[in-house]
């Protein structure tokens, strides 16, 4: 086995053998996975945070993550009807009436339920089935199980999954891992991000050239780009992966979190259903939801689930078996998204307040995203689309050349090198746009539009201020 | 894309096309994957208790759930202090002082340094490095997490990893999705299921003709078999490891399940450490624990950690980065888990409840181990070792060539085929000896001790004579 330089000149010194388990030799699917939500920037924000901890002066006094989309470690307060559970109807579900015992491995079969009656209100009425609703360990695990499914040949016939670009990098961290082929299709920025049916046939066939695309992935609201699809868009992408033979996953966790004057959520459930045969019978969909986003934003309760159409029975077996390998969802988890799913009805005392605080959380997100779009389109030199859902803007910035170049000299990407000095000399905490997938050339990053709105005005005029001097440092 | 028998003929009669997703077309290692502790009996005696709910006439009134090692479904009360938890200071190291804020990858960082002090308290004073823990969904998630690092190879260079036989059958499963090379060692019926060093060596020995051998996991106390190893043993188990430079992984997630007269828990990670030098500055090593069993059996909390030795740097930071993949353990797990690590000192007032309880569930489980391995070893055709520690005992059942010779006319296994049996017409649920591997031509089952005393004293008495009737029919 290889050893890495790193290991030998180790070994040397101290006349070690090289490790059984080295850089070479691990595992070169893992060593491909990348994921930049959480990467080398998020590195250096703890060690910055510990540093100013231990007194070490900075040109700032604190760090701001807007870096991942988590509501709560923003400041946001937990929705007080989350935390006043209607504790006794769930207990009773639970083996020995504890949250502490497993529960089956496709969820508590009162909360599938639960699950299947809120589809059927969000979607106008049309029938959800429970055996098909599988709750999961926040929509990422159910992600990967589906595409875990799906990872089947060798060579040219090796499974391709079309992804949007820019996407959300679970995606390509977990192709890379199963080692399946990763197919972009582009997202376009000048039409505010739409999904252009057109650019997913020119994706499709560049793919089938060198492997067998069997699925195609859709984030609806955008992640990280925050548009809201129409209705003609969706019905559009449903004919394509009818056509085409894909199996469709819909990534709709920000279901919830529409906030442009016009835009609307539309499931890819109800529009399938709606457009009749021959797709509505035949068309394989699965749709994920999760307790970390929405008006909740429960990220740590690792609450969510799939809701699986017209997949292939004995499929649907092999899923549930491979499920079963993990055991269960946690059931804290499980009982927060029964209360997500099953809000409180008017009648119910806890009504007023469940409604009020959501609707305070949701008109504070939208206030936040026409901010973002606002500060950012007045600087010069960034660019943003509108923040239609979501829970992040997505801006482009022009990049000097020079910066470009002395980026190149440090062996970063171009948005790398700016983000990590906007974190140095700011504390602010962005994802560069390369971590998602951009065109060539371009620029951008991901911010989330979480902290309190006044901060987040601060932190929007301060960024586009650092930008301003980057640019002018570089020129 | 083949297409299955099943879905042919259907597409025939509706007159629609295949699936894109077919069980033909799937992902093979998916298909290969199995996991008997939710398997078919399982999925049986969830039919039989809707059937019971739904007044069909059974000769018994209740499933009994004897499975899987789930203590509080078995009717065991939590620990009080586990439950009133030491809110204030777990909340203060969450994100926005909350359970509902996404924790780092690796777990809040105040627990890692408590579970760190943990192990030390555990190891007679070991020195345990925080940043060499890693919090996880269950032990599982852990297991999985190290075994995806170790897989490498095509053909003759594919990872093997050594697993014992009877083996918990998460490690049979991960390695079929994986695509490692699963190599079996038995370990030694005739002497309490005993891990002989001479058997390491044979197994190896045969699998280097095929694979590359580079980890070897050990279940200590032993899961589905209850033995617990000496000291010497796992210095042998050490030994071996280094020489044949193999990563171990040590699953010790029963660490606070023992029972017998004589039997002490030893941790790999202690005894690594006193063996000196070459081994405790080089021997890799991972070792996992979990909430979901000891006392506690917080199972669906799915708390559970990693401690790493002697790991490489590099790959550590590679576990890291796939681990944020997932973006972290549930919180509340993290929780539970810190509170089984910082139980109550001497000092504070909930020491005396926390002790009683504590030792009241030990002790029962230890009376429940003796009475099992006494009423099964009074049973003609029926031997059980000593339950030494663990949850289960795994029985040797003798099925008469009769019965064999049905099984294999209904293409079940011959343990399966008793099982089966066993629960249609008890109601009590176990898993055959076949989900876990056995000596070939040898046939057992897994049946937790975990009902409450009298209640197993029933079982064990039911089960014995529904063998001797079962018996007696086939002969």
């Amino acid at each position: 086995m290889a050893s890495s330089t790193g290991d030998r000149s180790q070994a040397v010194r101290h006349g070690l053998r090289a490790k059984v388990l080295t850089l070479d030799g691990m595992n070169p699917r893992v060593r491909r996975v990348e994921y930049a939500v959480r990467g080398p920037i998020v590195q250096r924000a703890l060690e910055l945070e510990q540093e100013l901890r231990q007194g070490v002066k900075k040109p700032f006094t604190e760090v701001i993550r807007a870096n991942i989309g988590d509501a709560q470690a923003m400041g946001q307060r937990p929705i007080t009807f989350l935390r006043q559970k209607r504790a006794e109807r769930i207990l009773q579900a639970c083996g020995g009436h504890s949250l502490g015992a497993y529960s089956v491995s496709s969820g508590i079969q009162l909360i599938r339920e639960d699950v299947a009656r809120y589809i059927e209100r969000r979607d106008g009425g049309i029938p959800a089935d429970p055996n098909n609703v599988f709750l999961s360990t926040g929509a990422s695990d159910a992600i990967v199980t589906v595409l875990k499914l799906l990872v089947a040949g060798e060579g040219h016939t090796r499974t391709g999954v079309l992804i949007p670009i820019p996407q959300y990098p679970l995606y390509s961290a977990t192709l890379a891992e199963l080692g399946a082929v990763q197919v972009d299709y582009y997202l376009d920025e000048e039409r505010a991000w739409a999904l252009d049916v057109a650019e997913l046939h020119r994706a499709l066939g560049q793919a089938r050239d060198h492997c067998r695309p069997r699925a195609l992935c859709v984030i609806n609201p955008g992640n990280p780009t925050g548009q809201v699809q129409t209705r003609e868009c969706i019905e559009a992408v449903i004919r394509f992966a009818f056509e085409e033979r894909l199996f469709l996953l819909a990534d709709e966790v920000y279901q919830d979190n529409v906030y442009a004057a016009g835009s609307q959520f539309h499931s890819f459930k109800k529009v399938l259903m709606e457009m009749g045969p021959p797709y509505a019978g035949q068309q394989e969909l699965a749709s994920f939801h999760s307790t970390s986003k929405g008006y909740m934003g429960e990220c740590g309760f690792r609450g969510g689930y799939v809701e699986v159409v017209n997949m292939d029975a004995a499929v649907q077996q092999q899923m549930l078996k491979l499920m079963s390998v993990r055991l269960c969802p946690p059931v804290p988890g499980q009982a927060l998204l029964d209360l997500v799913v099953s809000p409180p009805a008017p009648t119910d005392p806890s009504f007023a307040q469940f409604q009020a605080e959501k609707q305070a959380v949701l008109a504070e997100l939208a206030a936040k995203a026409k901010l973002t779009e606002q500060v950012f389109n007045e600087a010069p030199g960034i660019s943003c689309n509108p923040v239609q859902g979501a829970m992040y803007s997505f801006p482009r910035v022009q990049l000097p050349p020079r910066a470009v170049e002395r980026a190149q000299e440090l062996g970063l990407a171009p948005d790398m090198f700016f983000c990590l000095r906007l974190l140095e000399e700011t504390g602010i905490c962005v994802v560069p746009g390369s971590g998602f997938g951009q065109r060539e050339g371009t620029y951008h990053f991901r911010m989330t539009i979480l902290p309190p709105l006044e901060k987040l005005r601060l932190l929007l005029e301060k960024l586009s201020r650092f930008h301003a001097k980057f640019t002018l440092e570089y020129s």
